[in-house]
């Protein structure tokens, strides 16, 4: 279990604006960084090293890790023989379990349900008939989700009332799914944690998130959560992160309903990298979410997650980088541009983080 | 005077960690960086494109700025010809007056003083009679310097006694020199001023600085200068980069006499570039002097330096960076380190922040 020295190569799978800021915070620590991804992505232009290959070729994802020291990953979506091929060479983290469960939402429900945490009811959809059942079961409104590549509000969708289920899954594509029922919460909170090669543990300060069109649009510390249930978050992330012998940053959101709830927090997903809801840790931490995923990764002690002033964290989707000017000049802004070509539609440009004192410790 | 958008390549001449450190602000910025350096180094791992050739290569150095969008330094020995050669095709900010006048001791003085600004009592050295006559005119201890490529204490001797005089030019390679007097100083603080192309300035807080065998050991905010001795250092800085219609990071060391003397401060030398006494800005501040300086020559608006915490930069010299697992395990410490692959002696191969809370605003 010793620490990889300054020098070592982090490989990394995947190139985007994730991979980008991991690969700045290993560059920090005196770390190499190796990208593996199937296409250029804005990581590529800040480290040492970057090879495109198919991440269904295990052979050349063999090939790469056989060139670095730790294999981490910047998406949930990498190929389960990806990761097994990578893992025959170096260490993966986290490990292949975390992506098992993570890339599949009937997977990570059960993951999370077995392990007595609330989630929303759901079921397994492969059918009309196992919709029209699962219906009547959970009542509507409801979200049919697909199961597999899931993100960004993408493969999923309301339904309203029962007569709304063929067309639904026609929106889905008929597509493996799950039914969820609807959780009427009072807002969306995320823990992101940290958890070392010996099992240590440290979790950031929980944000509340806001989302546009199923896109997460800002995370602002201090959340109001009563930090009774704040602990409880961290918890539900604890045992979730235990229960996979987890190794990294982990994050977890939940919904909160409410203090008086019988659950008052109910898990809606989790994600087994650094996460959009982190990135005001750039600019309010010492050490930020994207450094200590490099120290867990690289088995180096995990650094404290204090906060040093309030912070809200804002996307720039889409054509709303275009601002960059105005947010250059404003004096309590932080800027990020990814360094991605072309501003489409939907698509995260940058994020900005506006700071102040700090109101609440 | 637009600034140049998302996406322009600054082109960065050197490829050392203050390469490197800016190239990594720029990232962040969304800016590519184009590295020109005459061999390897630390910053080509975070940048996106890098030239290997001579400083003395003038049609190299035009061809490589014909691809970038403007031209910056991150070290004051820049051949002028190399800075002539890239104005001609794109913007080089700071300009070549400032190379000009910090790569020549004699002439960096002479420029300081031009100004009424307090200096060391100084003079040109040629020859053993000129020493003999200077050494009558400025006393005993005096410190004789190459006029060129003298940093981190090399090229320069301390004088004790005028019997020492001969062998003190042989110290010095018979190169061409000045001579300064000794001046008894309490400490020695910097100021990093970053100036925009509209002239506009904004300063650090200013930093106590010591050193260890001619090279700076550590950085210390907030400083003991008295607050209206500070206000007159930032004055200093403003005159010097005001007359040099400076744009980007200055760094201005100045020795603090005390504040009854008749100069308080002596300006001992400056660098037209961002500067190791200013590495603390990289935890402590929202946006650090290498984003004020990517911002700066990008003809962005500049941010405000405002300190988060109160901050101990220490530098990590040669061997110091094998206590790298000691450091990060270290909770008040950032640690930073350069990716340099070998720890030679006198070599700056990283440095760490200890932050605390703020006690002086």
């Amino acid at each position: 279990m010793s620490a990889l020295a300054p020098g070592s190569v982090i490989g990394i799978l995947g190139s985007g604006q994730l991979g980008r800021m991991l690969a700045v915070a290993a560059a920090q620590l005196g770390q190499q960084v190796h990208i593996y991804s199937d296409a250029t992505g804005p990581a590529f232009d800040v480290a040492s090293r970057h090879t495109v290959g198919s991440y269904e070729d295990t052979k050349a994802i063999a090939a790469w890790a056989r060139e670095v020291d730790v294999v981490t990953y910047e998406f949930e979506n990498v190929p389960l023989a990806a990761a097994a091929a990578a893992a025959a060479e170096k260490p993966v983290r986290p490990g292949a379990r975390a992506l098992e469960v993570a890339q599949d939402r009937l997977v990570e429900k059960q993951f999370v349900a077995s392990l007595g945490l609330p989630v929303a009811p759901f079921a397994t959809i492969d059918s009309d008939a196992d919709l029209t059942h699962a219906l009547q079961q959970i009542g509507t409104p409801a979200l049919l989700k697909t199961r597999r590549f899931g993100y960004d509000g993408k493969g999923q969708v309301r339904i309203a009332a029962p007569s709304d289920a063929a067309t639904a899954l026609d929106q889905v594509g008929r597509a493996p799914a799950i039914l969820e029922g609807f959780v009427d919460f009072e807002y969306e909170v995320s823990v992101i944690l940290v958890r070392d090669l010996g099992g240590n543990t440290v979790s950031y300060d929980i944000p509340i998130n806001t989302h546009v069109d199923g896109i997460l649009a800002t995370s602002t510390v201090p959340s109001p959560l009563p930090s009774s249930i704040a602990s409880k978050a961290v918890e539900i992330a604890e045992r979730i992160a235990g229960a996979l012998d987890y190794v990294g940053v982990l994050a977890v959101e939940l919904f909160f309903v409410g203090a008086d709830a019988e659950a008052p927090l109910v898990v809606n997903e989790m994600a087994p990298r650094v996460h959009n809801s982190g990135h005001w840790t750039l600019d309010a931490c010492p050490v930020c979410q994207f450094e200590n995923h490099i120290r867990a990764v690289s088995g180096w002690p995990i650094a404290p997650t204090d906060r040093s002033v309030d912070a809200v964290m804002t996307n720039l989707i889409g054509a709303d980088v275009n601002d960059w000017q105005a947010l250059a000049a404003d004096s309590d802004t932080c800027l990020h541009v990814y360094g991605k070509r072309e501003a489409r539609p939907g698509r995260k440009m940058g994020h900005f983080t506006s700071v102040s004192p700090k109101t609440q410790s």
